[in-house]
């Protein structure tokens, strides 16, 4: 009856939004069963908090009032008890004085992601800039493609952003004019997706230091957003426990922890200043459970104020049944035991593909062993190349096996080549038997192309 | 240590989104103990159904099987039993034929707020023009304001909109040579909210023709959003009951129905060619329960697909524990048992209220009396201004009771002066007693300025 009309009615973002990369990724690893999936960002499946989340819905939902609560809406910034109680865990966390933990500038959000899109609404208008870690977490890669700011990368060391780049890069655009167009720096500090990096408290510190320097010639602030969201994800508190189930030491982590420092690096939160500059997205995501999806924000002024208001029109507050079950698990300590569990489970599941790694890849390739999080990064010599369309990802598909091509986290920058010799691989989702299956898969398939001069 | 700087970061959209008018209602009502709100959009906290959560959550979370599904990452579009559930829900609400029902373009939302505001991020450009009724939702205008499209206003009659205006509108555009800026129709069909009427199906079918003959010379197509927030809190199929209960008829509601008018009239879905047209945005939220947020839409392509990349930025998929546990409501029938007593719930809490207007209220207001939904609206002689700082609304204020004033819900429109002299009461959370005894001041008040001459 409608007649079919040659053009869309798609707004600028619309024609801007397409299937995300990792999609595309995610649907072929349905079509083939056999498959082992090393590509996905899920968490460990049989660590699922499955009797500690019924125990605190029975809880709540066991009285009238308690439950008619939780079952009503809250309000756009997030039900009180869970801001104040997410405010003192992230202070705990940085074991750091109560002034930059403002509950009043906390946000509660469906996930961090929710956060990073409606603050990259809140500054960015198109053709803006956002310096991004090089490489980063794609999906940021894709909000900021949808909605229009150019990302610009920075080179990223193994303790984190090359401060130096960094400093080169915003001097280039001062001498260019462009300054005002950076509206922010997004750092994954912990951990990082897709390299497994932490950024050193030094290096944050230098950042914001860095990005003061160069306010001026901007005419406004720029801003730090530290997205923590594998932040409790770390190893380092349980590698006693490790150690004594494993006959060869742990390199890369360091045994002895003082008390202060059990939690890691301190996050960006305690640099003097920061309350006036720094965005902290965090999530109880990824350390609680993934299918109650609530994560958080503390923001400056006026942001925070900006981005409630944002809230109010996509949402106006995450569900409060959700957001009154991890209140409860942070009271009750639910959360904590979960999050000791989890840290346990995902060193050993880490160690489980070092060793499937030292055993099965070729040793000649360079891999990245985390501290903490889902993700190991290897990097393969340049002439080889892994994006979608290589040899090396199309004979991994055959052989039943998926990871995360390096390529697609980088933005596009003309001023260096687009490295495309990389692979993110999780331990996140697979089982132990389908890490040591699923590397010594990609081992083989690696080793076919190793020795080959070019490609 | 940081500097404070004279401009700040925000975007453009940062800029247009202040504090919602209806957050300063919220927080006003938040100072004054002993204020009675009429003004909230919340619902009933006794109906709330929490033993039925309770059982149906202890069902998901028993088995680690179904326990970790639950608390695992699901996909963006949702879950393939909710989506294929909620599909085949709406189909017989509309007691038709399955084509026009897919679940392939059914998209799980947090809230049907939030397809609102995506398929405004998918659609419209700064500028761009989306009808709304006069008056509409007045989230939605926040939501155009922060995005930048225009609303224009399309005049409401007691059956819906105003078809010949409309065609006033879209002729008058088109001799401007705006038609091209014309994305969308913005429709709240069922009880709307502020003023209670439903728009009937034939004017639905009217309004997808009007849109359709203007398209050729828009270049594009010319959607149509319905939304259904509160198609299923409709009290028709429990008028029976009230009437053993209330010894006055109610005059306004039909009482015989047969069984395929039950559900009331159709949507905007069963219009042939509604598949390329039709954007029907719906909740469980308001039916079910409104902490566990859960909506939808259908959407014709390529919106669809569009506005699923999009909800992959904003999110990746609405918390899985809460489509759960509406899938599995709807399965097993606790949902459409929830609907049901609310249904009787709010049908007898309208009818308080209609008994305390007629008790309390000047002879001379008018009143809409609806057949579902959670407002009543009322409307005063031109003279006496309603606005938040009108005499009236301070009065109110002083006596402790709260109404939404209905300037709020009109757009801006320099080709009228936006109406001034209306209110937007709820029964939806207020207790009976509340409601007795707020209509009861509100009366009053009303009472004092109803005599005078002029304000």
């Amino acid at each position: 009856m409608l007649i079919e009309m040659k053009n869309s009615a798609l707004s600028q973002i619309g024609q801007r939004t397409p299937e995300p990369p990792i999609s595309w990724l995610m649907q072929t690893a349905l079509t083939r069963p056999r498959l082992i999936s090393l590509a996905a960002g899920f968490t460990d499946n049989p660590s699922l908090p499955v009797a500690e989340t019924r125990a605190v819905l029975n809880q709540i939902l066991r009285s009238p009032k308690t439950g008619q609560s939780a079952l009503q809406y809250g309000s756009t910034a997030g039900d009180p008890a869970l801001r104040r109680l997410t405010a003192q865990h992230l202070q705990k966390l940085d074991g750091a004085h109560g002034e930059n933990y403002p509950p009043e500038r906390l946000l509660i959000t469906s996930g961090s992601q929710q956060l990073l899109y409606m603050t990259a609404e809140a500054l960015c208008d198109e053709g803006d800039i956002v310096f991004v870690e090089d490489p980063t977490y794609f999906v940021y890669l894709s909000i900021l493609q949808s909605r229009g700011p150019r990302a610009r990368g920075v080179r990223l060391e193994r303790d984190g952003l090359d401060l130096a780049h960094l400093e080169k890069i915003l001097t280039s655009l001062k001498r260019s004019g462009e300054l005002r167009r950076v509206k922010l720096l997004y750092l994954v500090s912990y951990f990082q997706n897709p390299t497994g990096v932490t950024t050193s408290f030094e290096k944050k510190r230098g950042i914001l230091k860095l990005l003061k320097q160069f306010e001026r010639a901007a005419g406004h602030p720029i801003y730090l957003l530290e997205d923590a969201a594998y932040r409790e994800l770390r190893f380092e508190t349980v590698a006693a426990v490790c150690d004594r189930r494993f006959s060869d030491g742990m390199t890369n982590i360091r045994r002895s922890q003082t008390a202060a420092t059990s939690y890691g690096e301190k996050s960006a939160l305690a640099v003097p200043g920061a309350a006036e500059r720094v965005i902290y997205a965090g999530t109880f995501t990824k350390p609680f459970a993934t299918g109650a999806r609530v994560g958080y924000g503390i923001l400056p002024e006026p942001l925070f104020t900006t981005t409630r208001h944002i809230k109010g029109n996509h949402d106006f507050g995450t569900a409060n049944l959700l957001q009154q079950l991890l209140a409860r698990a942070l009271a009750s300590g639910a959360y904590a035991k979960q999050v000791a569990r989890l840290q346990k489970r995902y060193a050993h599941k880490a160690r489980v593909m070092k060793l499937a790694l030292e055993k099965h890849f070729p040793s000649a390739v360079e891999w990245w062993e985390p501290a903490g999080g889902l993700y190991f990064w290897a990097r393969l010599p340049k002439h080889i190349p892994t994006g979608v369309k290589s040899k090396v990802f199309q004979t991994a598909l055959k052989n039943d096996v998926l990871y995360v091509p390096g390529e697609l986290c980088y933005a596009d920058d003309p001023a260096r080549r687009k490295p495309n010799h990389e692979i993110r691989i999780s331990f996140g989702n697979a089982s132990e038997a389908e890490i040591r299956e699923g590397i010594k898969r990609l081992g083989n398939v690696l080793k076919k192309f190793y020795d080959l001069p070019n490609l």
